[in-house]
């Protein structure tokens, strides 16, 4: 069988470059094209040295995709849309990193993001967190692929939740600041992020009902506190969720329910202490620890690399699934 | 009057060589030696050359202490009960830093820490939480100052504790690696450290039961969770608490009781925005943000510098105190 | 006497926050205004909580500066030009940040920065190299404050080059990024700066000829080589000068050579072993060694905080002279 | 063909470590045992989760060796003399990571390091520097793998000492910290680093022997200043070289020379702008600049990542070497 032949469009940002990056690797899979508004004409390994990618960034056209067998989007979120909807047209699947897709309700969207440019595109898509959602995403055209923290949280959640029981939920969420994309700006600087350590969007941040509606999925309506802070270094998320149940789970019990629940996932690894971001560093691993800290409160901890697990080591492991091939490869 | 002579004893780690730096540059007090049993002989400003005190470090000589006015007492944990015994002996104030004085409940200090030296002398020693504590410090021989955490932690949650009415708490803190000291080794390496952070001691840290005796004071029996985070920066500490309530709290309300509390305080500063530790390096503030994030749930950040107000700097402002003199003396 | 009113203008730049700091806690000097034409009306301790200036910046306004007794221009580089001129005008002395006033001949301006606005008032400015120019400054109207790494490198070489004999010099020069200023943009950001260092502006860097300018008005007119370095850092300036002379000097004789040229000077500390940059910061001073590694070749390493000495901080020890003050004040 | 069995001795280490992954990893090599004085019964993703070898570190024991068929040996200098003793009798090749087999010459040995344990062995060794000595790798038992400074400043100079000229030479280099190991203490704390840089070793270390044995080799007796600086990051090392040439060389004729030297080498990469050593952070590149800075005087910049190309990635490429295998195998 010949290779894949996959676009990454919008490859000048950081999770496209990275997506990039795990697509020119593929043993299956051929970068056919890397695309960016902003920066065409020039080598992807120019502009980000530290992605070995020798290939000349162009500009997407629509009109010229017929030798296209799938696609990765990673343009900002609003400006997927059109972008999905175009390749769609064309018969191509597409998994998009962007928010566009992600929220299956439309007044829930409308809150956070205005109105959809393509409401009917929306409900066509499958929420792409893997180890929930793995045999939507085989049948799937289109992969919204989720937030970077919605991620952490959900695989941290996902074994209580599926057993039932939750009353509360609070996620004291800590990211690196490549999650916050090369177009940060400021807030992104050394300057600003060395030394230093901050909440942020306390009032409400847009992977919040992106979580409560992956909760949702799995029949738990509990109150949801998500907190993220912003943290001096560059790769890496911690999820540290801390759940109230409704009856007493003791540490054996819990320690079995996570280990069994991810027991034949390839990306999830359950361990015995907390573990620190650097351990999944450039991995598309999610490690998860869960202990008890109180009669009926459980804390989990999930780390990942918010740029593999929580973007582009997710979106290739989607379009494996999608493609029919191994989940794992080019992963590992 | 002339200046108070004190004396720093263990004055080569962290929090001693500031407490050093800060009395030397004190206009009030006098530095009249720096204490070190490793360093005995090393100029500080030699060992610790950003706290620029040109003074040589001497050994502790209980017998040579007659000139001593006060003494900040800067020992480990567990090392510091004999030397202050010898210091209250010659009937010298001590504020001590290590947490040998914190936990008045015999059982639970035993508990943490093992069997306690002076049990008669724990008993004797005031609670340093100045903003929580002040009167006792004003008439107090020895004074136990807080640890990091709990002082972050306490000024967060006192004016929800003084209202009353909290039914649970977690505690998501994270720190520098200052904090875990000058001997801490290999885990706080540049190497480990740098682009990493995790939880840990997520089974039970000494801090927890010391945040538990501090509410319980203000007559909080909710359960606590308390988990700490080590993070990639030098100094800096902030609390992230979540809260519950019996009660609802609208937004208006919490702004006032937060305001209101801490008007006259002058080291802690009420923000309405969630702060980031920069803010506050290099001084002996906690600045506080409380926001609602549900219909009985409150979220408050409280960020110190944690060798300041975490440490050497509220010891000073114990001192003073104590001194009778003006509790914000060498610390604007 | 009453206090001298300054106003700062670009005082939402790192250089400028730190300037109008500087003023608004100097003892002789009162904050008149801090001017932004991009930040006007945020207070300035929003925009900067690491600099605890509660006062809003305000747009400039030439027409409103009669009861203005001095000026701190921190305008970038070719935008200073017409508010100094304007300031002059007024009959302001003003100490300027840019290099819009630095190099005194035209054709060497011309090459590097393009056409000079006003060449006349170029030729007026005197260089404010503190420790080279005193007297100069004292009398000056318009001092053109230096740049960070000529401020190092130049304090670095001075002994040698007054004594004579330079036969040839490099400056490998490392730099934390806030040298770049708030504007640099993504070349800044923290994801481009941790976990990595580069030589930047290896093809010729502004000041160069800068540090040539200096040199040779202490009649030195050998070849120098700059080279700078961005380091993943915040704050801190290195210059590491590697000096061939055409006759040996002997180890003691240099030492004291630095010992003896610097022996008065509140602001150079000649160290006996090579400084680290942590030493310097938050601080006015350059620390200086210097070394033999050659019979005829001299090592000299000199350590400032760039946006202290580097800029801001040696502003206002100009400022001070400049205004007949004690050149120390408000800035030990 | 079967596999290679590969006994990495000292494997606790970061070096010792990072060589038991690239071990594991490789296609046609088999992690035959890692060994640990220290921590020996430890599992080593448990002790480095970064490097993830679930294999249990064991005691080297010279007498199970029998079916060891090469050996990489990463002890501390002065540890590695008798180990290698131990395995060159019973005719394991080895490949050294250790000062101890580097310096051919006695006296210059003896004046740095001391007396050598095993003088016969030390000179039947081979230097390991892949790219100027791989004829004499191919045939070697037992190869003195470079210091990280040798290598980056030895591949910078190669070119321009081959051709000839070369009158004197000024290293400026820069490392990460992981290139002090792990055992380096305080040193290498996260307080002392962050927000620092300074040189260190400036009066002589030890890898400028080694760098001036390079160029002797290639016949260069030209005067070597050699000064190295602490960087706060964790891998990568820059060597920013300044050179004296005896007659002029045009920019064209240089680039030429580099471009023509390194043309058929897989591991150096000449570029036209000055590298950064995030560029080659977790490979066994070094990437090379070079660029005239006078009519006489060139810079050359060389990065590598200390923990690969200066240590464990070359260490594999000449076993690679050794062994008959193709160089790259494993490391690409």
């Amino acid at each position: 069988m010949s290779d894949v032949r996959v676009i990454v469009a919008g490859a000048s940002g950081y999770a496209g470059a990275l997506a990039a990056q795990l697509v020119y690797d593929h043993p299956r899979l051929d970068l056919y094209a890397a695309t960016s508004r902003s920066e065409a004409g020039t080598r992807l390994d120019r502009l980000h040295p530290r992605y070995r990618v020798p290939v000349e960034l162009t500009e997407l056209d629509l009109d010229k995709l017929e030798d296209v067998d799938a696609a990765i989007v990673a343009y900002p979120s609003g400006a997927s849309v059109s972008v999905v909807a175009g390749m769609r047209g064309l018969g191509i699947p597409v998994v998009d990193l962007s928010a566009d897709f992600r929220l299956q309700d439309i007044p829930i969207y409308q809150k956070w993001y205005g109105d959809h440019g393509d409401p009917d595109l929306l409900v066509s898509a499958v929420y792409g967190l893997t180890e929930l959602e793995r045999d939507n995403i085989r049948d799937a055209d289109l992969v919204a692929n989720p937030g970077c923290y919605p991620t952490a949280a959900l695989l941290a959640l996902a074994p209580l939740a599926e057993r039932g029981g939750i009353e509360s939920v609070v996620i004291d969420a800590k990211s690196g600041v490549s999650g916050a994309g090369r177009g940060a700006g400021e807030r992104a600087s050394f300057v600003n992020l060395t030394e230093n350590m901050a909440p942020y969007a306390v009032e409400g941040h847009r992977h919040q009902p992106e979580i409560e509606q992956g909760l949702r999925r799995l029949d738990v309506g509990a109150p949801v506190t998500f907190v993220p802070h912003l943290l001096p270094l560059d790769q890496g998320l911690l999820a540290s969720c801390y759940v109230d149940l409704a009856e007493p789970l003791d540490a054996a019990a819990l320690t079995e329910l996570y280990a069994a629940r991810y027991a034949d996932e390839p990306f999830v690894e359950v361990v015995d202490t907390a573990p620190g971001v650097r351990e999944v560093r450039d991995t598309n691993l999610c490690r998860i620890h869960a202990t008890a800290v109180g009669p009926r409160r459980v804390a989990v901890f999930a780390a990942i690399d918010n740029l593999w697990k929580g973007a582009s080591g997710q979106a290739v492991q989607n379009l494996n699934l999608l493609l029919g091939l191994d989940e794992t490869e080019g992963l590992t």
